[in-house]
């Protein structure tokens, strides 16, 4: 059965990158390594849409935003976590283990925090050093309003730490124009890469923060990365085969060109809700982002039994819904090297399985429905 | 030309495993990833040789170790730092930066620590809760005798933590045996794998004082490792296709056996002791480890030249002293996937290019001593 891996990371990874990776290894400390790394910052900082510094990291996603949060707030410091969702609940909680003093504003999950929250806190917590914010919540599909909240943080002293570990390369996102100080992303979502790199953009805002204190860190102190970067280099020992594994990736999306590579995706999120909503399906998220869409499952339809027909029976590897979420949601991801025609065997799996679960839907709505949005965006 | 990678870290990858890099990838939570990480996981508990709890990290083998570093020790606690080098020194400088009141024993560079320095640091300060020492200092080539450390430390009640990022698949160390409470190693070492994971092996010891206190950390931290442990699952997203990968080089060592590993890097480090004495080079270590071989660089010759010449004439590519010592020995890497003949060339050019640079050798002579040594072990 040929296998299609649908879910919001990791995602699939084009062939000349994965032969890339089966290429020997080589040393890390050389002019040719150093060259790898100076095209992945450089593309990076194209995807991102930055001017700024950016720095790479052998852990996963998470410890990229560990690093931002830990290396911006001291312990006892206060910050301002903003979330709807389990990954930015995780800042709250990376901000908890070190003693900082966090403000949580929160929006229900498959909702999105609205700006005029954000506005509050910032106005009722003037002392706040740092916010945190999800681009793209992963967990529910919603989408934050990164700019708007870009603009409120920037009026104040505190720096902007973005995650756009499911966004960066699917979803717009600018960093510079938008005022985020530290952008952060995984190389396993749209950067089409296995897991492995994360990497962090730091404006000179941040950096004059994270130069005034001295975190409990090593492996994760910023201070470290920054000092190798003038002749690019890391501090420690890089996951140096995915380095080179990624050039080939941001090569692809610099040919397409990131605003294409934008609009592509909006297209394709866009026939996918066409599509399920054709069958009567509701979406989860309140406003829905670009690289996943996330469904409720139907009433009396077995949520977990769904997702292991469309595996078992297709061949479709989509995500469920996660903790409280499950069995409640399922989630299509359609980022990175995905295309529409991916997209469409997934809602027709998606009609198969409904209707031999005994789901009363006439076949062909769905992929219908998506073509036509499709066909006419 | 054609190119051997003979630096101590990285070291090359069999072929079948850069194949395996290669493939698609595949969601990290599912049965399928669990299965790997279940055989990675014992693979390694294998060639650790330990029935210990094995956790598996995205990092490099500094990451590990700063994991291990601060789990055991509170911030304001007593460690006792064993090291002869840079790497050992590198564990000092962690725990200083989470504030831990450390006790440094050491050697001169090329020297090795002496179990009595131990045994007396450890009567001095029976308040220490943590010893490290390195096993491989990587950046000298000296072994230290981590079998007597661990019978010192065993009998105290301090957590005693192994530096084995060079050693573990090349040089003997039997965890258990040798009470070993944490080991921690790396994947591009003579793992014969890309960098990009690290993994640790933790005793019940170790284990009891994880658990008594809450370090500043959350990628770093163990606990929510051992949580994860019971149906094999890591709490981050883990370099699936990097252990992918390592099933693929642990099948391999253990189709060897380990023990038949550790006598092939002995009698390939002797070989390449006895090539470079006949040409009447100095080993720098004074007792030198099976993983490399770090060679002073005679009087009078360049060593950055000469590795340069090697390089560029033969594309052999050794490494260099690191810090003070550059210039002054260079490191042949043998370890992982790497055979005497391999050896026998990286002799073969070191001859080449000594005579080159007009030092007066008789050709054949590091060669010829190398196979005599081999032939005989």
């Amino acid at each position: 059965m040929k296998r299609r891996l649908l879910t919001p990371g990791p995602a699939p990874v084009p062939e000349e990158t994965l032969m890339e990776l089966a290429h020997p290894v080589g040393h890390h400390r050389t002019a040719e390594a150093k060259q790898v790394l100076a095209e992945v910052l450089d593309g990076l900082r194209y995807v991102m849409q930055t001017g700024h510094d950016v720095v790479a990291l052998t852990c996963s996603g998470t410890g990229a935003m560990e690093a931002a949060l830990i290396n911006t707030v001291p312990p006892g410091g206060k910050a301002i976590a903003v979330y709807a969702g389990k990954f930015g609940r995780r800042w709250h909680e990376v901000w908890n283990a070190y003693g900082v003093n966090v403000v949580a504003v929160t929006a229900e999950p498959g909702g999105a925090v609205q700006p005029q929250q954000l506005a509050q806190a910032l106005a009722d917590h003037p002392d706040a050093v740092a916010v945190s914010a999800v681009h793209c919540e992963t967990s529910t599909g919603v989408k934050h309003d990164i700019a708007a909240f870009g603009k409120l943080v920037a009026a104040t002293p505190a720096v902007f730490i973005v995650d756009g570990i499911s966004s960066i390369g699917a979803m717009e996102c600018r960093t510079d124009a938008w005022q985020i100080d530290i952008l952060a992303t995984g190389s396993q979502k749209a950067l089409m890469l296995p897991p492995g790199l994360a990497f962090l953009s730091i404006s000179p805002k941040a950096w004059q923060r994270i130069e005034s204190h001295s975190p409990p860190a090593f492996y994760f102190d910023l201070k470290k990365y920054r000092n190798k970067l003038a002749d690019p280099d890391t501090p420690f020992t890089p996951a140096h085969t995915l380095l080179r594994g990624l050039r080939r990736s941001l090569h692809r999306i610099r040919k397409e060109g990131v605003e294409a590579v934008w609009a592509r995706h909006a297209r394709m999120a866009s026939a996918a809700r066409s599509g399920v909503q054709a069958i009567g399906l509701e979406l989860f998220a309140s406003e829905p982002a670009e690289s996943l869409t996330a469904v409720r499952v139907p009433e009396g339809v077995d949520g977990c039994l769904l997702l292991r027909k469309l595996e078992q029976d297709y061949g479709l590897k989509l995500a469920g819904g996660q903790g409280d979420l499950q069995g409640k949601i399922f989630r299509l991801g359609h980022m990175g090297y995905i295309d529409f025609f991916d997209v469409l065997a997934a809602l027709a799996g998606i009609e198969l399985v409904l209707i031999d679960m005994g789901y009363a839907i006439e076949p062909g709505t769905a992929v219908a429905a998506a073509q036509r949005t499709y066909a006419r965006a």
